[in-house]
């Protein structure tokens, strides 16, 4: 059974999941688990792989408008080396001062593989959930996309320090927040623009239709030639930006209220996905083992 | 550099670590993971597997005295069948009803070796650290020691049912919280007895001095003569039973707070760690892998 319908499967049996995080009275809470194989290309730093995991978590808690509280996490591998642990701790510190929150710690696990879970916990007295949006509402996304797929290709060319330099995202924790009197549905994009946009439609029910030009990253332009530039920067994902659809009337205040750009792709319809007028279609980025 | 000294490197660093879940303005957060190499011999149902890896962060909750608000995982293995997936999540379903909170879900990941992250989210205004216990006091210990490794001879044996019984431990929510009042530091016995008593001692700067008998579960007495019953009931571990010490005034009120059995085993001392006068040595349970 592939992920996806599984997924599906478990939020009909666990009412509060489906979401990038699960809310409970308030409070926050999102897990994820990162491994060498399929998330830490060779060449990423332990400093970026500390980031970048507990990037993701924390960019769950801002794509339900959630304020974070703190985060943890488990380092698994085969060794405990004192530098690598150190920089991986470094990394997580890091990335949750940039967003005014506090990495608290956690576990350390004797893993064969690589492997890094994290989770951070916040509070959203008014989060959003994916299934808000509306025909004729605006659909948006936060900075532009294809950083982490221009990222791997500079892994591939041995250029490790602009591909960390790359990885390492900034969780769009105050966009998020800022977003939460306006957006009527949010996700953060993962999983590629293409299948955040298939989510948003089916948990809110509706269709979307997005127009050229995306805001693809210029780091995309400067590995791949226009044939490959969609692929990167629309289904390739992993790039923690906040997709979101918000009512034609309060565009502009959105923008206003977010300290990063926010650019209209296209608009909610009452159904079907497309770009450029064309059926998208519904995959991402396939983890290769 | 062996996991117990990079984690006592790690709480210097970051002021909230070093104990069995961090607390942030009230809010006790902690993450685990479990792996099949590990923590899930040959015979382990995906539901004990749910309800086990679950239970352990929630057993890091009932360390701090916490009220648990909910937990979430992460499910990683090479295939997502769906008749074990739906097992786990019932396994971690029942252990969360078991103490009156909610499982609400989490993510999969396509991982080589099965692998699981939790995390546990609680509060408590009036958490319970290692740190408190003070020369006088009574050591004592919840339930009964040895049943995880009572359990893994039943694995050995072939004897699954009854080993998978043994590893669905209740987590000791609510006796945590009652014991709030009376602890004076507390811990859960995921490392094992011997090792708890020292974390306890370190973390408290005094010793202790435990004697036998101690209330070793009638599952040890089951599998092993009485030459090998202190190996397992005293160092070996994975029991999430509660360790703490009550000052002596307060152990029968203490007792009669809890749900289960309080035993005391020792009192607190100024320095050194006894077991019937003889040093009782650092050491647990080591993970083979």
């Amino acid at each position: 059974m592939d992920e996806r319908t599984m997924l599906g499967l478990l939020a009909d049996r666990l009412p509060r999941a489906g979401d990038d995080a699960a809310v409970i009275d308030g409070l926050v809470v999102t897990i994820d688990m990162l491994h060498e194989t399929t998330d830490f290309p060779s060449g990423t730093t332990r400093y970026t792989a500390g980031w970048r995991s507990v990037g993701a978590s924390l960019s769950d808690l801002a794509a339900m408008g959630a304020a974070p509280t703190g985060a943890v996490a488990v380092y698994g591998a085969p060794a405990f080396e004192q530098e690598e642990i150190l920089a991986f701790v470094d990394g997580a510190r890091d990335v949750c001062e940039a967003v005014g929150t506090e990495y608290v710690g956690g576990d350390l696990d004797d893993h064969a593989e690589f492997t890094v879970a994290t989770a951070a916990v916040g509070r959203a007295d008014d989060p959003v959930f994916r299934s808000g949006a509306e025909p004729g509402d605006a659909v948006c996304v936060t900075g532009t996309l294809g950083r982490s797929a221009a990222a791997l290709r500079y892994f591939d060319r041995g250029e490790a320090e602009r591909a960390n330099e790359l990885f390492r995202f900034r969780p769009r924790i105050n966009a998020g927040r800022a977003l939460v009197p306006y957006a009527s549905a949010m996700m953060d994009s993962s999983d590629g623009l293409a299948r955040s946009l298939h989510q948003l439609a089916e948990a809110s029910d509706c269709g979307m239709a997005v127009e050229t030009p995306l805001p693809i990253d210029e780091a995309v332009d400067a590995v791949v030639g226009p044939d490959e530039r969609l692929e990167l920067g629309a289904f390739f994902g992993e790039d923690f930006e906040l997709v979101c659809t918000v009512p034609e009337p309060e565009l502009t205040a959105a923008r206003d209220a977010i300290p990063v750009t926010l650019t209209r792709i296209g608009t909610v319809t009452e159904d079907g996905i497309t770009l450029d007028g064309q059926p998208l279609p519904d995959r991402g980025y396939t983890h290769q083992r």
